[in-house]
């Protein structure tokens, strides 16, 4: 995937027959496919390990908590269920006392507690408690092992600015976009490929790669202006905003890089439809000089800003 | 493993001389050889922790179960040979009750949980339950380093059709099977590399690689159609189903992707005999609309549906 | 990133136009980057998560020890504002004893210990004491987590000579560094890439690449000698000390390695600014012999010792 | 580090002036370098993780349980010079049985049991406890990190045959060696890079690309025998064995693959010195077939079996 040397003949991205016709965008912002799998077999399609993996830590604290409550409930109805000679040291006299002291005996099983002021004391009040030691163990060993599945999954803060700006480069102009990391980890062996797809008369979709002035840099300690020049061998040659926009665009880039900490391969994708390019606008600099001028700080924050420029040629002779 | 520039000379896939004088495949269809290593050393060939990372999770939870019912059971046992002043606090009186009580005096210390009912009191007893507390912190911590080691490997549920067919293909034919990803991760730049293997007259297995219409694509958010042109320079050109079937061929497919929730690389090989070869058909589509038809759902259930055609040609001039 | 046919054109490392202008270097010398990432998102610059993955030993567990205590405290007190029927079997009779006797019962339940001498016993003390069970449980996990991640991340004990020198090689000049290994690990297939950074007349900060005697070794047994011939093609050429400081000068290491432990690629940067390179100096040997000469021991303690030499040339035709 | 087209030219693999007036070998046989790195700091010079990683089972199990025992040792002797109050519930009157009765205190505690026949009773030994209660859960946390860093360590069962052979190949003859996978995991894409090491007049040492039938494998499901063949390119041509041996050669093998289970890419060293070639000689097969002939078996347990040969030329004109 490294420069398209003749950007002419359209290419497959993958997407096959998948935009024939259709004016929608294949990737969401979020760089998720708009296309759904269906017909998964019900284990595949359940997904709950992939959600366990990929959702925020909130929800998954929340689900972990969730099934401790419910996991404990159950053991509690069962070992009510047992009779009142089940356990031993109780003082509940009641249903729902015997029910929530039950529960909080439970949790001090499956937490591996054990204060000993409960106990159980029927055989099957025992062999209930030792599956529930052996619950405790596993969910212990899951959890951690999710959740460290979760550390070190190779992650990274890769934002791309909110738009596309088609701005003067080089005499002539070019469509740029900017990417930084807004992560403390350094992203090393930084590439992108861009390509950019359009509605042909015929219905289908055509994807087209687009060649830039730099496919890829060493480091990236503030951010990157990607820039595809408009010149002549460039698709966009010729064509306004509003020309393209007719056309139904999609922008599609595919990044990787070299994550320090873990040393892993990240990727992140993103698109561009044709409103979310601006014709006659520049990125505004995001690096700020202090009274020291010797350490610049790269704001982050001001990814997305731009600003409009006066006057916009359709592109210019320079391949 | 580029595009074969010249498929005419045969290539050695690895398989040394195993295929000599075999009619039998090379490949199961689960991507296992079908050659079985023998003379590993005991500790190699018994391969416990491979089976325990490869398997089931029911298996592999069953197996844990398992081990920590012997080793209660032998502890329990042990406590009971220390002789009767080795527990304190228990009331069995026979010894089935004096193992019982022991057995789930040994599964609250080895899981950590110690209600203090009943404690170890004579320096053996003592001993004993020191093993146990470490036999219990290195099982929570070997237990979670394998069930980690099972979350965190690289796993795609890539799935090839049941069957390949040859059907037309660019005024000529082509042989066509379909590989899809049935999980709900991504999986990005898939690349497929396949070969024909053939029985030669003088009984040995020659090896062809099979030129495609694309060896990679970047996505795969629906499924791939990989397509081998039968043209003048393919090893199938001029062979029907019979003349190929007679020569027991076996189709090798190697898939490598990358695989986006851990940034990994992922591989799988399949295999299609003569007899999965189906000449004349074609594929169904797989790709639905409903009434909202910006979103496609790609129903991979549907990856193996083919239907008969009318008329195949055997292979047409166009490389 | 091979050796740079043409080294006349400078190149962009990625640091856009961060050196404008700037006499500083580019690096710290521990291979970080001098500029800073503002704007972040609060969670983003926050840190917290990397900072506990890649600061040291002593301080990770500082802050799990603190942690451990702060958590203990709040609930200590939470349990305590719960009243005196809260918690049942404690003796204290005053409020800092009850603090204290509150802070140790909740140490025991965190940490799962359970002695039982101290129980809840009212309805929230037991809801409170749920939760503790959890987050003990959850914390268990998570700092095993974080811990494995620490244990597992690729780190390569990668030392840099502290200068570089400009020595006679092979009838002209080269500048060189040296590079070892300083872990019981073993490295193979090292890669280095230099780029030497110059402030030019405009303000601008040109980067070119350095063309090496050789870019990289298939083993690393003992030290590296990494040697950049000042030859007519080099950016060095005809230049001495005082002319190259004049200019600001920054030389960029990048090195990137296989770890054999975890088979996994490192990355190392190093910067060399005018200061740090000594012209007319060479490397003293770091291999010594025993009275047993067929086992050479690497001193790689000795790594930047360098002793003066009489003469230096300022480049020769080599290239 | 493809085939060497021009194998004249001596290359570095990186051991610098290491072989230079040795003839002993400079890779030990399991792969180990011969060299050893000295003047490495405290830290890095103790290794203690290093080798916790790469030691064997029995040796890692045993180093925890000696942690174990030793670390309880140290707080019972801390619980018991805190006097007699410190514990409360004990029953021993002799300060062997205090220490005794602290030890296995300690235990419950460490392992996080608890029973609660014994508690801390006084303030400086709940503080003890507190410790201990946090040493206990680190140490948990430790011990899964590491265990789980070495269960996911990338690693294969690569075995090589104990000598090389120089047999008949294609009317000449080949320098030949066997290699094996002897765990259950597969191994995919297998490269070997193979150097021959000659101590040359002048005492320094120079190495040769060796050039190979074939240098990669796609599968090796049984065993895969590594081919040289001695033509007029190879330094081995018109050699004998006591003409080879005279120059201590050492043949130094490279050898990456992908382990399936993993996906991970591991390395294997060997090399093979001037008494471990054996001259007339050629390997047995390692494949055996049964009564059903469709299935092969691969006795790896035969790698190294080989049978004299009557006649070996001294390499042919072949290249």
């Amino acid at each position: 995937m490294g420069p398209g040397v003749d950007p002419s003949p359209p290419r497959d991205l993958g997407f096959g027959s998948l935009g024939t016709g259709r004016q929608g965008r294949l990737l969401q912002r979020d760089g998720r496919f708009t296309t759904k799998r269906v017909g998964l077999s019900p284990i595949e399609s359940f997904g709950l390990y992939h959600y366990l993996l990929t959702t925020t830590w909130p929800r998954f604290l929340a689900w972990v908590a969730g099934t401790f409550v419910a996991v404990n409930a159950v053991f509690a109805i069962l070992y009510v269920a047992l009779g009142p000679d089940a356990l031993h040291g109780g003082v509940a006299t009641t249903l729902g006392g015997r029910i929530s002291e039950a529960f909080f005996f439970s949790v001090h099983t499956l937490a591996t507690i054990g204060y000993g002021n409960i106990v159980p004391a029927s055989a099957t009040a025992n062999v209930l408690d030792a599956l529930e030691a052996l619950a405790g163990l596993l969910g212990v060993a899951i959890v951690a092992g999710i959740g460290f599945a979760r550390v070190s999954r190779p992650v990274a803060g890769i934002k791309f600015s909110e738009v596309a700006v088609v701005a003067p480069y080089r005499g002539g102009s070019g469509l740029m976009f900017r990417v930084a990391n807004v992560r403390r980890n350094e992203l090393i062996q930084v590439k992108v490929d861009v390509s950019l797809s359009l509605l042909e008369a015929n219905g289908a979709r055509s994807f087209h790669p687009l060649d830039l002035e730099r496919h890829d840099v060493v480091f990236m300690p503030t951010s990157w202006t990607v820039v595809h020049p408009i010149n002549r061998t460039s698709p966009l040659f010729g064509l306004d905003g509003d020309a393209l926009t007719a056309r139904h665009p999609e922008i599609i880039v595919l990044l990787t890089a070299v994550e320090e900490v873990f040393s892993q391969v990240v990727h992140a994708r993103f698109s561009y439809a044709g409103t979310e390019i601006r014709w006659g606008a520049k990125f505004r600099p995001i690096l700020e000089y202090g009274d020291d001028d010797h350490v610049g700080r790269a704001n982050v924050g001001r990814l997305s800003e731009i600003e409009p420029l006066q006057v916009i040629s359709r592109g210019t002779e320079e391949g």
